[in-house]
């Protein structure tokens, strides 16, 4: 063969084996797991994002995130308080389904129960490695802790960051105290894995949680670049006591709220970079929410709701409704706005289905949003959604773009005056009757239309009949016929 | 020389030449005046794009419009109402300064004055080619009519598509029917240039404007890709009568309106693809918004104002919000979004300012927000806007996140069941004391803090006063010292 020929065929053998691994890396990469990072605000409301329209700081990182990924206009959070809410979200239910309610405290003896299967235990049965950074708040007790939940890794507070014997101004609570009732808190524990490693103090404490949870969760990401993981990110911040870093102190025209929101979004940036670094923005879903809207009587210390009724510890919209973003590049398409009804709980049954794991034995009420984030048109896989608050009271339901509110008494903002720079205002107590709103035209549940469309609020009160049956409500009395109960600390003889 | 070597040679000649060309084409591109399209709904609301949460239909060629530039979520309309709102967008003046309140109706006999430089005049006066297609509404007669206010083209209404003899179901009206008195309308004109070319008769015509416009609007397009252009395209949906094409019948989930905004957002798609085809797309300025929220007694033919607080015809947020985005591909970064308050009435300085065309001699109000639109950090052009309502009432200012409500009644949507179907329902009156709104925290207006922050009252209240002194104040009966007439018709002898 003439050295020139020789060449050639060098270079089509060349061309060909270049073919072949091309096609082999993009089978590889096609059918590894994906990893899955669940970033949790706290607090965080509707309007708190620039991309959903907060005002006086920005939020670009997850502005961009928006921009490449999906954006949810009409997602829920399971119910408009802490511990329900995360209780909904790991194991894809009603919390109330579970026993779960309101927020736990350092001297509740329930969590969540050793036979609830959570997104976790789901993916580490599936090979996934597993890690939570952040506020747990599903049971202090060893029993309950994460590691006792399917995470392999733990580092973060067991509950509420305000749940100290600390004053709203940052001092050790006295009994001259504004509160003194506050100096029953033990000490605010650090926990890593099953052991506390330290304790936050005082504010300068808090200050740091969101770096160091970030610190965290990027070495996390870096261990894990050769298996698939799953990370939850629950964020302590922006709840009350708020705290945040030099790197970000004043870097907002809304005070310290607008800075602690931008330091969640640098952290954001932060995991987006490791993703980068370590090769994996291409096979990781990242989801970011929040477990309920803001808490208002904090006044320049709370978010906002974007115009949307009500708060937190509420059934109303700005209670529920939270800021949604998916990101999944070449899965999720980019730029596109979700404006289907879905719900935290809905992420264990989808993330099911993306990792083809075997979903719990327990009965479950999240369903698959999986076509949602494909962008597949009129699929709408959420036919209705269940507003409970309380131990157990069902106080409206949703289907489509109507939301029936039943008669009940809740936690009011309007009307009274917030509080200031850290300390609480009062609450009033509102009463609703029955009411019918279309969150389509009226997001702001401002105009009650029940007399129009009768017909909707009977089709609703079906719906509201057989939840009652099904989960109980406590307004009726009814106990439901397939809740389960909360774990119980095993006591010692 | 050898025919090897000459081939060299004529290689790098080919190559040298090559980037001269690429060079000199880019050169021009930079320095050729872009093409400007300003794309006017109108009684759209703050929640009725895709992009700003619609529910149960979608937008998606102005969601792409938003990944691909900048959406602006503090953006009002010059002021609550048609005409007022159309004569601010067009001059950079607050309305009541030129004269213009409320909506022109067809026995009225005033309209834009002469004497007022509008966007389309400085864009001529600099060389640009102007046309609008849709609704006008700054006086009908022939004196007032846009041929005479700078453009070069118009096909379109003269004003809202309700003025007409036809009653709420479509039908003539008649002595029987529910408004007698709309028989005093005469039939609606279409206009082309300076003449009636055809009239709209029932709803089936108005079915068609959204797609006779549409043609109308990408001829001009196509007709002008080698001179500079300045295209004002203002619909007449979704404003009632509603009407949609055959091809957007029943497309939406949410009956009529949301058929007829599909169809808006198909128009627009025809714009870029019209861009596209002709090669303008990296050479168009495109702003889309509108002209006021939601006409709210409307009900299932009204949009959504996203749960900001009343609609249309009242000086709420729900009335002057308005969505806007912004798309320059290279001159604005895609995907951004924009918090900084700002207006309609900004946009004629602004488009002055990247034209290099000379301002109006008259006083105006807008300022050059091209700082917000390239994205520049901390930039804040506009320090506060004044809402004004009726004919010359001032009923509130913004300054940064404040919003001082002054004492007023107003148009309330609240508590009254709305019409359906293309029927109204009744406005109850509401009433307001003085109030502070802080925009970021409360963007509903739900939470009145004047109680909290009297130093903000006060230097609003500062504000407040010079507006009367400028503008007038009907309220306090205040003329102002620097407000102009609007254009009387010549009456012939």
């Amino acid at each position: 063969m003439a050295p020139r020929q020789k060449l050639r065929y060098l270079f089509i053998l060349y061309f060909l084996f270049s073919i072949l691994i091309i096609a082999g890396c993009n089978k590889k990469s096609e059918e590894s797991l994906p990893n899955i990072i669940i970033i949790f605000a706290d607090d965080l409301g509707y309007g708190d994002l620039g991309t959903y329209g907060a005002t006086d700081f920005s939020t670009p990182h997850l502005d961009q995130m928006a921009t490449e990924g999906m954006r949810f206009t009409n997602f829920y959070s399971a119910q408009a308080v802490c511990s329900a809410s995360r209780a909904g979200l790991l194991t894809g239910c009603y919390p109330n389904r579970i026993g779960i309610s309101g927020a736990l405290m350092p001297w509740s003896t329930t969590g969540l129960h050793e036979n609830e299967l959570t997104i976790a235990e789901l993916l580490k049965n599936n090979g996934y490695s597993t890690g939570i950074v952040g506020k747990w708040h599903l049971g202090w007790q060893e029993q309950f802790l994460p590691l006792q939940h399917g995470f392999d890794a733990y580092f973060g507070l067991p509950y509420s960051n305000d749940m100290w014997p600390v004053d709203y101004d940052g001092n050790p609570v006295t009994e001259q105290s504004s509160k003194p009732w506050k100096a029953r808190y033990p000490k605010l524990p650090l926990i890593e894995n099953n052991k506390i490693v330290d304790t936050i103090q005082n504010l300068d404490d808090q200050a740091q949680l969101t770096t160091r949870y970030t610190t965290y969760a990027v070495d996390f990401i870096n261990q894990h670049k050769n298996d698939p993981f799953f990370l939850y990110f629950a964020h302590t911040m922006p709840h009350v006591p708020l705290g945040v870093s030099e790197k970000f102190k004043g870097k907002s025209d809304q005070g310290m709220l607008g800075d602690v929101i931008m330091e969640i979004d640098w952290s954001v940036g932060q995991i987006f970079e490791a993703l980068k670094n370590t090769g994996q923005e291409n096979n990781t879903l990242v989801i970011f929410t929040s477990d309920n809207g803001p808490w208002l009587n904090y006044g320049n210390h709370a978010g906002s709701t974007g115009g949307l009724r009500e708060g937190k510890g509420t059934s109303w919209e700005g209670g529920q409704r939270e800021p949604c973003i998916m990101w999944w590049p070449g899965n999720i398409p980019s730029g596109k706005i979700c404006n289907k009804l879905s719900s935290t709980i809905d992420l264990l049954p989808t993330i099911a289905s993306i990792t083809k794991a075997k979903l719990p034995d327990n009965k479950i009420d999240g369903v698959n949003i999986l076509p949602l984030l494909q962008g597949i048109e009129n699929s709408n896989p959420r036919d209705h959604f269940y507003f409970y608050y309380r131990k157990n009271s069902l106080e409206g339901v949703r289907k489509g773009v109507w939301k029936l509110v039943l008669p009940h008494k809740f936690r009011s903002y309007e009307s009274v005056l917030p509080g200031n720079d850290g300390f609480p205002g009062p609450y009033a107590t509102g009463t609703i009757d029955t009411a019918l709103y279309n969150l389509a035209r009226d997001p702001g549940e401002r105009y009650d239309v029940k007399d129009q469309y009768p017909e909707v609020v009977n089709e609703l009160f079906q719906l509201v009949e057989t939840a009652r049956e099904d989960l109980g409500d406590e307004l009726t009395e009814q106990t439901g016929k397939n809740i389960r109960p909360a774990g119980k600390i095993d006591l010692i003889d």
